[in-house]
């Protein structure tokens, strides 16, 4: 279990992790970095912003992308599934992180106005990266 | 060149790029990947906030680390430096991405109040990567 963990395998290994903040009088510095907070080595960084509250994004599986989700301002609820179970968790400050492995159902919802979501992957886009259909998501688990 | 890339060879090898940024009824995203706007795969991530605007951040070289900065909201000027000429860069848009190579002088100044700068970096933390003093960097470059 990583240092910085809060909750580890909330579901399929997904876990919630508290990045170090350091506060001083010339400002906040959050960190994450591989084997601090980082789970992997990124090769691709997005960011989500103007997200109007109705909408749920994601909705969701990487075949064998790892992602790892900051919401750096607001907040936004992240909805995981691992085929058999599903757990809310609510990313309402920059220095929670939320690890999915690959093959995990991830939605997100309930953005706020001022929401901002960085996810940081371990792979380029790639199309065929993706399942759609979840039940196809149950199947290539066993389920 | 990269594709993305606004103005190349700013000072020493740093150059401003242009993030891709597709916005529709649901939202915006930003995308920084390998071999699409993000230079190097990236092993530490850090988010400065809460600056003062007297604040001056940075105020160092590094080794062998390579920097990419993005500032997610607000405003911070980027002042970049290779040791013969300083050029100063505003990010005010989190399209915009500044690549610094490894051996570059960096400042951060003129934080605005709501200034989230992202800070992606090659390396993990080391304390003796950094070039603290502006003789040295430019004793290290044969200056």
């Amino acid at each position: 279990m990583d240092d910085f963990e809060i909750e580890s395998d909330i579901v399929g290994g997904v876990s919630l992790l508290r990045l170090p903040r350091i506060t001083g009088s010339n400002g906040s510095l959050i960190v994450a970095e591989l084997g601090g907070g980082l789970p992997f080595v990124a090769k691709r960084i997005f960011t989500l912003l103007d997200i109007p509250d109705s909408e749920t994004r994601g909705i969701h599986a990487h075949r064998t992308c790892e992602q790892f989700l900051i919401c750096m301002t607001g907040s936004v609820t992240a909805v995981v599934d691992d085929g058999v179970t599903r757990r809310e968790v609510v990313l309402d400050d920059p220095t929670l992180g939320l690890y999915m492995p690959a093959m995990t159902w991830g939605t997100q919802t309930h953005y706020s106005a001022d929401a901002l979501l960085v996810v940081v992957a371990s792979e380029v886009y790639d199309a065929a990266d993706y399942i759609h259909d979840y039940q196809e998501f149950r199947a290539l688990k066993g389920l």
